[in-house]
């Protein structure tokens, strides 16, 4: 697994060192929006991530703690991935990220959601922390 | 100057498509939160940005209308950097980055600043948006 090294104390370079790259959230957003959770799924997303991206970026996301991975209980030979506590603290970020993108590029996105977050923010971000709290794997579980 | 392709017509991804990477973000929280507006100041940084990725990000920038240069006024060799209303607008996101980076690295920062973002986050957006408009080239001034 790759460690970063920060390149100053400052806390948004640190968060940049980490996140400022162009797939790391939007594997976070498959995980938030869409609740993907297998490398099958991921790989199917709009934006077409190359298999060795999807392969770096999630040992990373692994690394850096924002997921854990577990063996599926489906299918022996995959792994499903799921937020962590630390991961789940990136939702009000990720809300930010698409209230400002909705506004300048008004095309995609879904719009009773946009609609909800343009409205009421800090419940989306609760509603959302709550359901992936839910879904996220307990500590005392086997992988 | 370039132009982005956005990857699909998600509001995540297109604000990824465009500010996602290590340094774009840095160059607005310079111009943000200390007042820097010239590439020697911006070289300054403590993070050691190489002098030909800040030409190219802030051409970015400006290509995406987030920044206009004029002729600085002291120098008529060279430029001063100031945000637009829709580098304003980026505002929101990068206070929710500092709150995040403080919470995961609290080791640098402007202390004073960051007790104040955690108890009245909305207080410190009005304010810093209320700066950055003051500070804004005026439609009517000329280069």
């Amino acid at each position: 697994m790759k460690s970063i090294q920060p390149r100053s104390d400052c806390p948004i370079s640190y968060t940049l060192d980490i996140l400022g790259d162009k797939w790391m959230l939007l594997i976070l957003r498959d995980m938030i929006f869409a609740e993907k959770e297998s490398y099958k799924e991921f790989m199917q997303s709009e934006e077409g991530i190359a298999t060795n991206v999807l392969a770096d970026r999630l040992s990373l996301l692994e690394s850096e703690k924002f997921i854990t991975k577990k063996v599926s209980p489906a299918n022996k030979k995959s792994f499903v991935y799921r937020l962590t506590d630390k991961g789940i603290t990136l939702i009000p970020l990720i809300i930010e990220i698409t209230l400002w993108g909705s506004t300048f590029n008004p095309k995609g996105g879904n719009k009773e959601l946009l609609k909800k977050l343009k409205k009421d923010k800090e419940g989306v971000v609760a509603e959302f922390t709550t359901k992936m709290k839910e879904r996220a794997f307990k500590s005392t579980a086997r992988a």
